[in-house]
């Protein structure tokens, strides 16, 4: 497999528990409607207990598919299942932290942040999956470049089929 | 040397070539004022000629600075200036880039967009610099890991120096 394909087949996971929440949507918020010390949400109605879970058992399902469909490619089901994990949590975690910064600094839920939502949830995923299965830094490199992308065209194809309100 | 103060070494003239526009200020707009297809300016009022060149002056400087105190980290002079060029010339493209994209969403100059300002100029110094001298995944994950954090402190410390009129 091509270097810069490989390094796609890779973020599959950490993709899918970033778009799939938008499907799965639910309605207890993870914060429980709490603010922070600040007066805020700490994280926003747009984070839900279902989105979260959700997220999390898509992204380890691709996992387990993509063992099925290459399996050289992890070595064992253990490395696959271990890394399609730490992909998913990691983009979930990403996305919740940029959720929280966001409601500090006093965004709107849904509200754009360029580049914290496109970068946060990778970011986030390559570090947590880093100590299961590393990528070349030109691999990393490659993702950072072209995840925005693909990112945006994800959103726009979203909102073309109405599962999401805005384009972003 | 570590190898995490190894990558924040390899970073320094990315930093200043970002940081330093702040500084050298500057009147001429790059995109002389001219507005895009859309009606809105290309880059606006805050990126100026003065200012890039300022900022690749300063981060090739810090370059050759960096040679003369640890030579043996680039091997030769000609490394070190290619990789500081590149490191600051990839610094300002991103920023330019980010400029790009708010003027094109319609955000007003100076208005801070959270993760493109902190990672837009990181992953462009990172993929310019990438051909001349690589750093391991491990230490781009760092950077990206610890650069926001750094941004924000360096813009929070302008502000109280009272070089910028806004903390960000």
């Amino acid at each position: 497999m091509n270097e810069l394909l490989e390094a796609l087949w890779y973020i599959l996971p950490a993709y899918f528990a970033n778009a799939s929440p938008v499907i799965f949507k639910g309605k207890t918020p993870m914060d429980f409607g709490k603010s922070f010390v600040d007066g805020k949400r700490i994280l926003g109605d747009g984070k839900t207990w279902r989105g979260f879970f959700g997220g999390l058992f898509t992204g380890v399902l691709i996992g387990v598919i993509q063992y099925q469909i290459k399996p050289d490619f992890y070595g064992s089901f253990s490395i696959a299942l271990k890394l399609a994990f730490a992909l998913s949590f990691g983009a979930l975690l990403g996305d919740l932290i940029g959720s929280f910064v966001k409601r500090r600094i006093g965004m709107e839920r849904g509200y754009p942040a360029v580049g914290l939502d496109q970068w946060g949830f990778l970011v986030s995923a390559l570090v947590l999956a880093y100590p299961i299965k590393t990528l070349t830094t030109g691999q990393v490199l490659f993702l950072l470049l072209v995840t925005p992308f693909i990112h945006w065209g994800a959103n726009v194809l979203a909102y073309k089929l109405k599962w999401k309100s805005v384009p972003w």
